[in-house]
């Protein structure tokens, strides 16, 4: 029988806690009412709604009236660009990005493109930050929305949202931030950070697939995406995904009642794999910031190495780990995340992201460390590029 | 303590089967794998898509790669809709659909108004029937899509799709069906109804709230709709819900295994109630096809009445029912399907949808017409309109 596995790809996606399963349970088979009913069934399911409702405000310190349930992560950024973009199309046709966001917001902004839409796509420094006067520099008359991430899902840099927030604020434009990622990880106050609208996925921090948010700040002028029934008070359609909003909403209290407490421990796993790879591994580097990076990422480029073959062979030892993003996996383009930080296109190739979690231990760490050493080495020996380099 | 309920609104959801979250529970907290990774947690999710990829096809009579998930069947018909809308602009503006439509699709359509497309809404007959020769009549030269829903969601009719899909065909015009109300109800075969997309949710045959599927005949242009990771062949942007797949899957292959059989249970019920409430029930009438309606379904306006009311009487003798569709349960305006099929303002409000499912016996039955008698006279009596009638 295989060993336990080393499951270290957290950023991809989470197993759920099963004090969020628990919560979700009565609301497949038993209280299953619609919840836009007048009856005693859907009038149960209403209240599970608005508690979950309750819970997401609290926990990036909005009001319930300010959330809105939508189908994933991705779903609340397609809302949160085109609902925007169509509401406010006679204010201007000017979107300031980041060359670094998920494709969710990078695929999205290039569709509206070709409706006749500008998008400044801002670029990044080598640790993938994008620099406040950059935005304010961007922005014109005809801006109407900035959409910066709250940290990044390939290479862990956090982003410096609330300085951002108040230019773009100062400017009067409205300001999204895809927080899929940032979650748990870090303190989110939508108006410590001063932004208008934040995308949350569930399944990020323990809770169900298939879950999301959208946090609209009151006055905000946007349409829906989803349209048809009037659920979500018009602004999203679609039967209520009962048993997914309240998971969310119980994984999301449970992921920010100890946010500290939780960091310790993975960044104390995270920084020994950081140090051990790079003083024991040659022609190595960290991909992000230092400091400025959530608790639970590692991104390291391997020189000489093809990070397909590297996850494949860590695979084979019982490890999980990713190259970049999982949504980009069947993609053969290097990550756009490690192009826009400057790295070479071999370079991007060789790189390998190791996000932890709950699960993880320090042996896990130090397992993880040992194994890369052996597959490195093995396949730094079937590279002509490396034996030329060794012989130098 | 209360007595058992009676759920008679399984056009608006229904519980979900034992044995479809038994499939699901899995995938919650032990196969988590995110399906577009490597890895071994990965490729078994990955494994399990594929399988209710399958289920779904063969439910519907079409092959694994023209299935693709979505978030809720309101999300298929968006996507269906804009979609084509999208990739076919350059060959024409115009869509027909029909005026009794869920509003998924009447209000993804009026939006498409507002970018420059012309939509055709068909009128239909007394009984909320679509004349397969209105749709030959209204497709022009610049028609790139009709969408006619298989059946009714509040009057229970269906429709002749296989005709207007030969017709629509015959044209060389893509052809969308709303499903949502019909897998499990009847016999769907796409190539049998001549359709080119079909739009399904897992939560109206006792699967999961969350899921959705849109069938893409082979060679259809289409865009997508929710833009971002590579997912679902690029065509549908999101982390794959698995467990939530993995229950359509699951719904739809028990929810078609044995139409015949569970549609005759539904129909005795359903005939029984009608015959019972238009023989004891003066001035009312069924709303819908006498015999093209699903056996699930009665819809039938009872004159006098203020439809509101006699639901929030029904609920209080633990009576679940509605008066149309949920999704549209917070807004007072009447029925559109039912105003669509000739009824005044005044007697649609005083309609009554009762959709019977898998819980129901014939004992529901009786009581739900012995209760109703007795609200239906106890409002009559507070009712000016109904004491003038009745001087005459």
């Amino acid at each position: 029988m295989e060993a336990k596995r080393i499951y270290v790809d957290h950023s991809a996606t989470t197993p759920m806690k099963k004090e969020v399963l628990d919560a979700m349970l009565p609301y497949f088979t038993e209280s299953f009412g619609n919840a836009s009913t007048v009856y005693a069934e859907g009038r149960e399911t209403k209240k599970a709604i608005n508690t979950a409702r309750e819970q997401v405000a609290k926990a990036i310190g909005a009001t319930a009236d300010e959330i809105f349930f939508a189908g994933s992560g991705t779903e609340a950024d397609n809302w949160a660009i085109r609902g925007i973009a169509a509401a406010n199309r006679n204010k201007g046709n000017h979107i300031i990005t980041s060359a670094v966001e998920h494709h969710a917001i990078l695929h999205t902004c290039a569709a509206l493109e070709k409706d006749g839409f500008e998008v400044t796509y801002l670029p990044v420094d080598e640790y993938g930050m994008v620099s406040p006067e950059s935005v304010r520099d961007a922005i014109t008359d005809k801006t109407i929305l900035v959409s910066i991430m709250t940290a990044n899902n390939e290479i862990g840099t956090i982003m410096p949202i609330a300085e951002i927030g108040k230019i773009v604020k100062e400017k009067g434009v409205i300001f999204h931030t895809d927080a899929v990622q940032a979650i748990g990880m870090m303190k989110i106050d939508v108006d410590e950070l001063n932004v208008d609208l934040l995308s949350v996925t569930g399944h990020k921090f323990y809770g169900p697939k298939g879950s999301g948010a959208l946090y609209v700040r009151k006055g905000t002028k946007i349409s829906p995406f989803v349209t048809g029934g009037g659920q979500e008070k018009n602004k999203r359609a679609g039967t209520e995904n009962v048993p997914a909003i309240v998971g969310l909403g119980k994984a999301i209290e449970l992921a920010t009642e100890d946010i500290e407490g939780h960091n310790k421990k993975l960044r104390q796993m995270r920084d020994r794999f950081i140090d051990r790879i790079l003083n024991e591994i040659p022609y190595t580097r960290l991909n992000g910031h230092r400091t400025e990076r959530m608790a639970s990422n590692a991104n390291i480029s391997f020189e000489f190495i093809e990070g397909e073959s590297l996850l494949l062979m860590l695979d084979m030892k019982g490890i999980s780990a990713s190259s970049g993003s999982a949504c980009t996996s069947g993609s053969l383009d290097p990550s756009h995340v490690l192009l826009a930080i400057g790295l070479k296109h071999e370079t991007a190739h060789g790189s390998l992201r190791v996000t932890f979690g709950n699960s993880n231990t320090m042996e896990d760490v130090d397992t993880i460390v040992e194994e890369l050493k052996v597959i490195v080495a093995r396949l730094r020996e079937m590279s002509p590029l490396y034996e030329a380099v060794k012989n130098k």
